[in-house]
């Protein structure tokens, strides 16, 4: 193999992206793109970058002999059976997250990919952020010692649609699963317990769907370690995506990423642009790293650097926490049925 | 009443540090000081400044018909009982933290003082703390719009000794009740449940003492906002105390402060020295502030900043605490025995 | 014209990056690229990308019907008759600064370009900096009034090889020469007159060259405002490019880039890592914006961001900063020969 | 001596807060004020400090027997005559800067000084601030290396009066003179050569008195290095107080303090407080700590922190400055008259 020769699963916003991205690596090619809804706009598109295949129908695309490795952007209850699907035809997968909301259909979608000795990543992107990796790399060489409490803000600057939130599985399972990943990433250890509590004070709609806009979830680790996550889906400056671990010879702390360096001072005070907006500015270059490794690894056959495991055990923890909220105590990861 | 007229019980350091305060208010006049072990060397002290009555008896001190006002300095057993003594002997009364580990007890002397009319403030310093204060304020001012997440970070430089910890009430009694304070204080708003988890990480001693030496509490508030507060008994970079609150329309963050501002950039990076090492460095100033406070206070017959009731919601709170890692699940403060 | 389509002069560092920003963009075309020294790898170079004519003449790839526009990557010798010839040919011409060393050459080179009725953009890539770009939009909105003091760092990491040093130009004409053109754009103001001092501190071969590694310029400018300039051929702590601007209502400053936010706290101080290491990191970013405003400036016949006159200002500034150091006096742009 | 017994000259706002300062150091005594208009306001505020004597008579307190040393805080005119008489009766003396603005006249109170054999300590009291004590002994330290380049940022919230501009002796020795002593102090080095660029550009009346309201000075050291300092009258954020030395090593610069670190973020951006307002907020600690170090070297004969020779070369610099403008051309010190 001296390309990866790539479908494109959903050809929503992220979808593209990682189209995008792909389009200018030298060691990935774009061959097909398959929508439910794939029109002239779609083919358009696609012919504009070279893109030869557009299909609605994506078990056409998994099955395409000059494909390599798949790239699933659709719905999350497309998921489970793409991945079964892609792994049966030996193909290689990268998956957004989450896998899926229900911790038995993603155990079947890792079975699967073990079974074929295919390689499934999950699009935790915020792993390749350039202050994230650097934070994390900082703990692994044990420049703070055992890491005793880790802090993770995570801030959205709007909420959601309504019709978003409906089918999203809630803001554990759509907005803090990435924190829970970053938990396990930043201290290398597993989480054993999980408690959660939310509230609704950002959007009175979201309380109508069942589901919280503000939440703080406590995890205890296997390492003794704690953490702690707070999210809320409207923060008015912006996106505030911060990590802060503290351990036995220090802390590291990771903070905002901003358009500009610009500090202006007046009879006001001293003030600067608010951070990136959004998870497009603020995760751009992240995006393009995971695809990067993830191409990597499928053709020169290097360890993956975020698992089918990773996102089953985030999904765990997203789990646990709405199960803490609906009981209101702690839940272990080790009773969830 | 043209100046206040002080005794001191307790001549440890906290009880030096307010008489030499007082002694620097054109306002105050320290009168006497009390202490069990006063000896040659504190009447040594006391001369220097002019303090005119050294005892090793209280009760000489808070009958003493010169005195109008005494500060508790004293170890926290002894709290309630001189509270009650000074009340009735028509004394106003400045208390360290906490006023006692029993809430009956705190009522108690609640009750006392509120049958004498007369005044008490209870010693949370950080209340007066330049940031904190300016942090008060600006959510005060709507500046943020409501309230949210509150997120405390509180962190000792070094661990109190063996036989400190013993008689200290606990992580939460004796460290974290400042930061139960600060919650209710920048947000203006009552603790409904507490939910505690803390572990053993720092000093194994600790453990053996039944303590814990790292810790993380949520709140849940009655206006609904969330908070959480993160403890350790040592921060290796020094004194650690933080605060953030966020809310509806922005939020505000009070950082440590820092002996200088310079910044040192040489070819291993970019690099300052650590912040103010502890509480008296770091809250020298606030120490003055509550002091200026109560005095102003007693002698205008105005409000105070710190009552005797903020003193026994921060107890409730620390109670609260302990009973949940107890018990392992939330506690409400209604429920508290 | 749907295209623009590009020959490149000069295959050097410079010359690649801009050939590489131009294929990622779709309204441009790398047509060809010529440099005397011309092999085979610039061949395989050039195949990968699909550029078609690789020579060992300028003048053939100026001549090359199927070129609208020329970027000049060459030494800076080569800069004006390539312009004049790229001019005649009535191709656009995009010019790596300084245009000349000598302006009345780089007069007769303005003169052609004037006369042929093409555009001349000059290589000051420092003006799409996205720091700079905002702190010149601050400035241009008057958000800090009239200014009256300017102040550029502007510092390497380290010194050029004594062969460079030796064709450079010196520090003024060489890495002034940006700062020189900075302070004109954040004021919007043409420069009177120009002091200015240097030394050599950081590497005697530097001296025996006859000229300076270590360098301060004060100008005075039209509007009233002052300005001052440091350079340094080596900074241990890598690039240093900072910009500050006073005026009467304010000030802005724009920092340095750095790789990451992260901060790291230990016994030993607060740390960060240190500013992005030289141009191409700084800079990378402003690069593709620069050639990206050229092209749409050609295509769309819009005002060029930067003209041949900002580079003749920059070269007579550099020239009277030059004659200031020989005459240990102020020199103004006026009496320069 | 177990004391040192202190007369105050000159009544206004800086003799009184060294009289404060004195007042609160157990190895001080304020014995008298003296002031030209001294009446009933100074006697009330003299008696409520217990300070005996209190004249319109500089020469009675200078030759009162209970008096060690004096502190000269009368206009400027009246320096080197009250030295002079100071030392002549065998009294040691803190001065304000400057101690004149003719170098003749400063040598001759150096002189008088020297024949006595006491003490003379003049008032940069910026040698003492947190900040920059702590960047003059890093660059002690050699932390940086060779000092290459020092840049100084010296900003005045508001214009002076324009009576006090009248005998201010100008922008160069009323206010940049503190920066002057801040490049020899921070460097360890001797200036060479000046040269001084101005303009009015905050307020003409400034214009009309001869005077400048905005300077950018240039200095060469003995050492090699270069310094830059930039001066204005009205910075709209309040008083700008930077240093930054740049050496072979690296670099240290010390930022502004301000009253507060909290930080709002909100729609329009990320904000705080304007640094401290003025010199009196700012060097607060700073006045205490000359004051402290002066008794100190009297009590003990050790050496001063700032003696009468560093005043000297100030003021020289100060009137090379100035003259400098007026040439139009750097001015050597060894060439003033």
């Amino acid at each position: 193999m001296k390309k990866v020769r790539v479908g494109i699963i959903g050809a929503g916003r992220i979808g593209k992206i990682h189209a995008d991205n792909l389009l200018r690596m030298a060691e990935a090619e774009v061959v097909a793109i398959s929508d439910l809804f794939a029109g002239d706009e779609l083919q358009a598109w696609a012919g504009e970058r070279g893109i030869g295949l557009v299909t609605t129908d994506s078990s056409e695309l998994i099955r395409h002999p000059d494909i390599d490795a798949v790239f699933i952007c659709s719905s999350t209850d497309t998921h489970v059976p793409l991945i079964v699907q892609a792994a049966e035809a030996g193909k290689h997968v990268f998956c957004e997250k989450p896998v899926s909301m229900d911790a038995d259909r993603t155990r079947e979608a890792l079975q699967a990919v073990r079974k074929a000795g295919v390689k499934l990543q999950i699009g935790f992107n915020r792993r390749f952020d350039h202050n994230f990796k650097r934070l994390r790399e900082l703990v692994a060489q044990g420049r703070i010692g055992e890491p005793h409490i880790v802090k993770i803000t995570s801030r959205d600057p709007n909420p959601p649609s309504p019709e978003y939130v409906k089918v999203s599985g809630g803001i554990f399972m759509d907005m803090a699963i990435h924190d829970f990943d970053m938990a396990r990433y930043v201290t290398g250890s597993e989480v054993e317990s999980v408690f959660a509590q939310g509230a609704v004070l950002v959007d009175p709609a979201i309380a109508e769907l069942g589901d919280l806009d503000t939440a703080i979830t406590t995890l205890t680790f296997a390492s003794g370690a704690l953490a702690v996550i707070d999210n809320s889906r409207r923060a008015a400056y912006g996106y505030d995506q911060r990590v802060e671990v503290f351990g036995s010879k220090g802390a590291v702390s990771a903070d905002n990423d901003y358009p500009n360096t610009v500090v202006v001072s007046d009879e006001d005070g001293v003030g600067r642009d608010k951070p990136l907006h959004f998870f497009l500015e603020r995760y751009n270059e992240a995006y393009v790293e995971e695809t990067k490794m993830f191409i990597d690894s499928v053709l020169h056959d290097r360890p993956l650097p975020v698992e089918g495991f990773d996102g089953l055990q985030a999904e765990l923890i997203a789990l646990a926490a709405k199960q803490s909220v609906k009981l209101g105590k702690p839940v272990k990861l080790s009773e969830l049925a």
